[in-house]
């Protein structure tokens, strides 16, 4: 459970509820997910956060597939349990395939492996990096 | 400075060496990094991770360039300066555009803020994800 | 579950139930949480860490509730759920209203993003800083 | 040295200046920090930190100092040297006293080992946390 | 609940089929855990890290009880709950008592206390260190 | 630099000179190193966290080489470098061969690349790890 109640549409307030109408508009569905229910506390930070949602994960020069995949991998190393549900879950809805998924996990597999050996081995960067 | 001596060709084990030769060959270059030559300490965990890296790198369902944009973001994710440098440059030498950089890092910084948020509030996984 | 079976009060050792005393006579309650039980089974560790905590938290040069704030947000980041849900609980009983509670999570979620921003683009500390 | 050149106002496109001349009024000061120089390459990710940072930072429900704390706390969780040492600046700017940053050092370390404990025991939340 | 399904022998093809095999019969199991039936959908990614665990984690220089608690405070720091579980009980497996475990918790709470303390104090890397 | 001036022994308060002496005898050391003169500002602090670390790494059930070992396992997975570069000096002084370091490194790489893993995968605890 939350650390805060999730709020329904019917509970909200007419600010957060005005944000819920976008994002069920925008997106397609009847009902929004539990974490824009549990920041519906703050009006503020939901529209803050359902802005910036919509304009960086848009596609662009990084079509909106790749950009849920780094979604997932930052999520991983954060170690959060929702995020990495609902990222590799938006990952799926745009078309990623399970031979990507198993790439992607090999990758943050041995991302993670060798940021523990160089922060282990303290490894000075190469001057050819510096440039 | 690292915590072991780096080791270059002239020091390292004939063993090390076959490593380095390989690495050197296969990426056309005139010297290994100082990641390699920090693990050269050790020649069977510098072979492991040599091995491991030309097959997670590799392109398959996902292309090259796609996967140095994970390993940097798990890289920032850890907090590894040494592995957010080199990676950045592999990204750039697969191509990767100053717009796909910048696009990039706002999905970093908009994973890390909702990763923060779902771990302040504790949201509880949505059924929906559970399928 | 946890990694080592929680002790009550009828199976914890005379040291352990001396600390158990204790934080129920200062905090008032009935029993003692999940956390002390857990560390129980090393009454040295668990002596050290109620000391530390009565130490630590007490108002000071910083009020008991902005301790729990800088709690709560070091809790997030490490992705600790447990703390996050005892150190919100404490905060709300040491007077935490719901529009300061929005605002930590405002700061912990930009905070985060920052974090990121800076370890992906690795900037260099100000010389202003410096002094 | 960063991942990308920092851009300084004269290499920077008009809409980063636009937000460096913003910065520059709203703090009174006569040149921007790297963090800032680094965003540039992204005019549309500097003008989105930067407004969010001026919406998030200012003093509301909790003063601007204690938001300062907050952000030290997360920086340190999060290893972010730059982070750290750029707002335990602007909380002494802010009026930090000496005592107080003695203080949050230990709410952090002690949060950290406590952190540390819960996720080596897997503590289950109690129930009371629950309600 | 998985972002995949667990795959069980039934229902793994004959590449991972083949590493279940070797798992239950190097470790003398009826079944493997679940973190095997989740990696299973990429059979090559399974068969790497079960190598490696065998490489890696067998007695050498260090003993085998040694490398599980290293595991286990690897895992901690990461809030990894499925692997504390995993290592704590491989630990004891291997010989682990109750006082070990007790002061295991110990020194990673110590460390975690002082990596953030130093985090938040910046503290410079002594010359002594850098011979 | 740290984030307040280092205090050398002239400068100290006479608590925290104190410790500094009783660091020196029990260490043999002429001068103690930069962590206890960053800590110094807060001679509470600094005595807490010297008589931990005394209490703490001591050799009981666990000896005092492979408590270093966890140390700088712990470090490593929180990018600590200073606590990495020190823990390693203090793990050669304590008997640390360059045959167990080389494992140390390949079980903190292997921990997290799992971790990672399994973070990816999340992966549900195994019901054999709950009794």
């Amino acid at each position: 459970m939350a650390t805060v109640p999730l709020l329904s549409y019917a509970d909200a307030s007419p600010e957060a509820r005005a944000v819920f109408d976008d994002i069920k508009r925008v997106r397609g569905v009847d009902d929004v997910n539990n974490f824009w229910k549990a920041l519906a506390h703050s009006p503020e930070l939901l529209q803050s956060v359902w802005s910036q949602a919509q304009q960086v994960m848009k596609p662009g020069a990084l079509d909106a597939m790749t950009k849920e995949l780094i979604y997932i991998a930052v999520s991983a190393a954060n170690g959060c349990e929702y995020c990495v549900h609902s990222h590799t879950a938006a990952a799926r809805a745009k078309g990623m395939t399970d031979a990507q998924h198993s790439e992607l996990l090999a990758v943050i597999g041995m991302a993670s492996q060798t940021n523990a050996l160089v922060n282990s081995l303290q490894v000075p960067v190469d001057e050819a990096f510096k440039k």
